[in-house]
């Protein structure tokens, strides 16, 4: 007895949280206890579903995809059918739900892995799909720690609204982007479909909306109704937005008597905030939008239908406009805001009549609309708080705006109950439905849009599925890194997308002296690059192809080489000094090697000047590091070196050197 | 006067045939005329399209494309609108045409570019985007060469022939590979989408075929609308193909009534010829043909439709069927073929019935059906030659499979004029209508099907469009260096596909000596892999994730390597032994680096044996350019090389090491 070992039991133990966490999952769940032990993926393995929610479709369909992931990400063949019970693997899902995805539908589930088997248990199907993501992170190579996670989301909104107007993406592009939302447990694919760079929907009743507002980049209503049914597979919901009245410049093309100006109109090229705006005094304007929102309506199940109703230009056409002047007068209106309020009010009744309950940015909150409409905060926690004391719902994505170039620790400690809405009442605080990363595609176009939005939309998805507690921003970190190399075996092409940019910049020359100096650097961050020289020159196409475009929003680099400098200062280690002093040594390197890659490349001229500045702040660096080692004080050229650093915060070429924080700390501290 | 230099005339000049031949063009235009100087693409070009064929919506969006993909590949910020008459690149399409594209639409065009402006005329839209195509590839960097083109194919009927039956391919990859097709002026996307191994689209009248027979991987009529709408945008028709009335498992799984066994069936996962074939002899199966031929034909708007008819096992349910035997008995049929003669009859009424024309594949040619079917030879030109004589039109496939993972080379000099229908008379070649690459999906997946596709098939497609007299193969491989990187940048991922593969294999390796040891494989070729043990041995998923799938069916390594040798034999220059002494010492240096590699991965072990096959091939190479250089006499081992040599033509892991037949002419031809 017992001769061969112990039996194999599930010794159940509960870790210190610092050493669960070091397993490669994001969100993190709500509960874990790990167990002892592994379960090994093979050939044998067998997945059933059962339970009265198990022959939702949507189970179906992600078990025999989960099996096909599981596979591909193994390496392993997986047997592909769903077995009979009992199985190796069982899913049971309790209780069967049926129509249109809901905000609050059950997400929850329970995860029992055992070295012997899995089971997984849901209360409503969505919960089952949640539950398979979670397996599939854990079984990034074939062997599957035993643990019992009890899980479910912290909010019930958690999005991403994504900007097609100003670049437009292929449906596969928007395919591969709901598939990420999956992945990572969100549940709201916010599809922003009109702006004044771009009409991208096809209209039945009034045409003219996408063949002139599009030049031909428009999605057909069957190819939405394709994305919708794809995205109700995943458990994601669509909601739709059309921004009026600002923001409406691409529907005048083809229709200008909805414009409050004398036109004539073309779909814009440049970006910013214009002064074309929906005429909101004649009858005619809300005809045509009763036609149109009965069509999109009808098109889109989802029980909300966003508006937009964000930066009407103050000085725009309704500034302008004598008859809009004299309908104020009558109406006595004193503001504009007023007036976009009346506009609010008559869309509002229009949305209800055709079901659906109205969303918008934080403008179209104004007292006397119904109760019912949920605001996105583009603003902030205090936009947020305000609106949900009036008794308004909300979410927030003032902070999670991908397009600013922002680390995703930035991203992470955005909390959207942290702020002015910690002071809210329980009560009010459940009028925070959640949030919604939000990608604005100014910048960004088909060929990087991925990078854009991976991994840092995990790290938002983490912040609004799991308990306020987890927050440490290094451990994320930590996490980040497989989960994104995860995320590329399922699909998202974040790292491709931007490795052929560099490969197209380097022409014949070999790509690694470039993509070496690429990955110390980062795009300025904010709106700076709207603002440059570069962006403001630019033609008609908005190609968006330099050096700034193809490099993530955040180096991996530099940000270990800042903290090597931290500890370095702190601790003085020369394991440390070995970090810091290989990663300049190796910057400073690169340079003779790059120099003929960016003088063959015309896009590369630009940083000529870059390279300069890393050559000389490297040997900077490596001035102060040969100071605290050998004792010295560093040259009389430090105060340059102090002034030519702080230079650099500025950006050049729309980029940063991202390990110059780390440079100039070693300055300031170094003997002298 | 003339003071700034003589007036810039375009000189037109003809150069020797070679000469031109650097152009980086495929399919070789018909005729082409060089001038002197080059066009400038820059931030100042205006497109114009005008003519009564312009407004063509195909000749919009295809000009619109135009304008993106130039400004993608040339990095410039081309202007994104149609501009107006006149501008510097006018497209002139003289007629327009209507309703469904169809086999022998006219596709000339004439493409005149001179350092100050570009013409594009042709005659109907499909010639317009033929032309841009050429244009596209000439302006692979912002200059453009001087030249008179003019240009139009040899055979009207230029396809590819995609098998998504045995592993699914999404609809991203079906446009992608439509997207290619177009590239290279191919007009024809033959989607073979039923088979043994999956029933891939929906039928609503029949929906347990899709049900039932796919495991949910099928394209909804709404996203088959798309592709076929897609093509015709890119001037690509789209045939479709239910094989019947053998490889049809997956049709009886739902409906076993169909088949002429017992059943049950389930979706077969092995590949091969299958004994399942449907019942010929009940009325019942014309009847469900008639239904589901209906709505198909209603579906795709193609003048044909092809019904498969090949491989019915010769010792299947037809000769195990008692009832069948009856039936043929009371018949008089002697012969399965002449049953299914009898069959092909029957179906034939019905694709008539619904407007169609047949299509099949050899095995339907039997006596006394009409003339208007076609015929796609697996079989080879004889069989095209004896259908034409019979006055039947047929496609070529036979020398064009891909799966087989042969070179470019040998494709492209197989042509469907030659061999047997060499000797047919003109009036009967006119009946050979074309031809089509064939990719069938045993050993391919959505991961690595780009690679399998691409260039491969642009050498095809220039055998089937340009002059016969342009069949030199080394001057193709020439042009198709350069073309396949022109490929990725019009966005196919043959090269992405293959990088991710290799990645995931090296694990936390680098992967450079992993990407070095597989540049000098191949798959094996022909249905060797077919019969392999690892094949054999497969479980349910048909996983294709081995190095085997991770490389690109050529070498081009491996091809540089032996042409190389045999210039080396023919001259001895140093220069040869230089490229041969550099290629054997870095394989042989590389294997040490690989070992750790190939030991980390259970999916690499094969590859062990391998790596030691090359270490040892390099050291026997080295060997006899060693005795070459210094004039002695090879070790005692060399009928030991010889032999070792000779058994690495059977492949080992399902890769040959393909600088094999070079290290082995370089050891036959040495000193001994």
């Amino acid at each position: 007895m017992f001769r061969f070992g112990v039996p194999r039991l599930l010794l159940i133990t509960v870790l210190p949280l610092a050493a669960q966490m070091d397993l490669p999952l994001m969100p993190w769940p709500a509960k874990i206890v790990r167990g002892i032990g592994h379960f090994a993926v093979d050939t044998k393995l067998t997945v059933s579903a059962t339970g009265a929610g198990a022959d939702d479709p949507r189970v179906r369909s992600a078990t025999i995809r989960f099996l096909a992931r599981l596979a591909k990400q193994t390496k392993i063949e997986v047997p592909q059918q769903i077995a009979a019970n009992p199985a190796i693997f069982s899913i049971v899902v309790d209780g069967a739900t049926s129509g249109v995805q809901k905000y609050g539908d059950d997400e929850s589930y329970r995860l029992i892995v055992t070295p012997q088997n899995v089971r997984l248990t849901a209360a409503e199907p969505l919960g089952a799909l949640r539950g398979l993501e979670t397996f599939l992170q854990l079984s990034v190579n074939s062997s599957v720690p035993a643990v019992d996670i009890t899980d479910h989301p912290r909010f019930g909104w958690r999005g991403l609204s994504l900007d097609v107007s100003r670049h437009f993406l292929s449906v596969a592009a928007v395919k591969r982007a709901i598939d990420g939302l999956a992945a990572v447990k969100m549940n709201v694919f916010h599809w922003h479909l009109s702006d004044d760079q771009g009409f991208r929907i096809e209209s039945k009743k009034f045409p003219l909306l996408h063949r002139r507002g599009s030049e031909g980049l428009y999605y057909t209503q069957a190819q939405v109704r394709d994305v919708i049914a794809y995205a109700r597979d995943r458990g994601v919901r669509v909601v739709p937005e059309f921004d009026i009245p600002g923001h409406a410049t691409s529907w005048f093309v083809g229709y200008p008597h909805l414009a409050s100006g004398k036109g004539p109109y073309r779909v814009l090229k440049k970006t910013g905030v214009f002064a074309a705006t929906m005429d909101p005094t004649r009858e005619t304007t809300y005809t045509f939008l009763d036609g149109f929102i009965g069509e999109m309506a009808a098109l889109f199940p989802d029980a909300y239908f966003h508006i937009g109703g964000d930066e009407v230009a103050p000085k725009g056409e309704w500034s302008r406009s004598l008859a809009i002047k004299a309908f104020m007068r009558k109406n006595k209106y004193t503001s504009l805001n007023t007036l976009q309020a009346y506009f609010n009010r008559r869309v509002m009744a229009i949305v209800t009549k055709h079901g659906k309950r109205m969303e918008g940015w934080d403008e179209i909150l104004y007292p006397d609309l119904p109760k019912n409409i949920v605001i996105q905060s583009w603003q902030g926690q205090k936009s947020l708080a305000d609106a949900a004391r009036e008794g308004y719902s909300g979410i927030l994505s003032a902070g999670y705006y991908l397009d600013l170039m922002e680390p995703a620790g930035k991203h992470y400690v955005v909390d959207p109950l942290k702020g002015e809405t910690a002071n809210l009442t329980p009560e009010q605080q459940k009028l925070v439905m959640g949030g919604e990363a939000a990608m604005w595609e100014e910048l960004a176009t088909e060929e990087n849009i991925d990078a854009k939005l991976w991994p840092r939309t995990a790290a938002i998805a983490e912040r609004l599925w799991s308990p306020a507690e987890v927050n440490e921003v290094a451990a994320m970190y930590r996490r980040l890194a497989p989960v994104s190399t995860w995320l590329e075996t399922q699909g998202m092409q974040h790292r491709t997308q931007l490795a052929f940019m560099l490969k197209r910049l380097a022409g014949s020359h070999p790509v690694a002296p470039l993509a070496d100096f690429a990955s110390i650097l980062e795009p300025v961050k904010g709106y700076v690059r709207h603002e440059s020289q570069p962006y403001k020159s630019l033609g008609g196409t908005m190609l968006m192809n330099r050096l700034v475009d193809s490099i993530p929003p955040e180096s991996d680099v530099a940000r270990d080489f800042n903290a090597a400098v931290d500890r370095f200062l702190a601790t003085h280690s020369t394991a440390d000094d070995q970090l810091v002093r290989r990663q300049l040594t190796a910057s400073r390197d690169n340079v003779p090697r790059l120099l003929p890659i960016l003088t063959s490349e015309k896009l590369l001229l630009e940083h000529l000047k870059v390279a300069a500045d890393v050559l000389d702040l490297c040997k900077a660096g490596l001035e102060a590091l040969d100071a605290f080692r050998d004792g010295t004080k560093m040259s009389a050229n430090r105060p340059v070196y102090l002034e030519r650093i702080a230079e650099l915060a500025n950006g050049r070429a729309d980029v940063l050197i991202q390990i110059a924080p780390g440079v100039l700390k070693l300055i300031e501290a170094a003997p002298h």
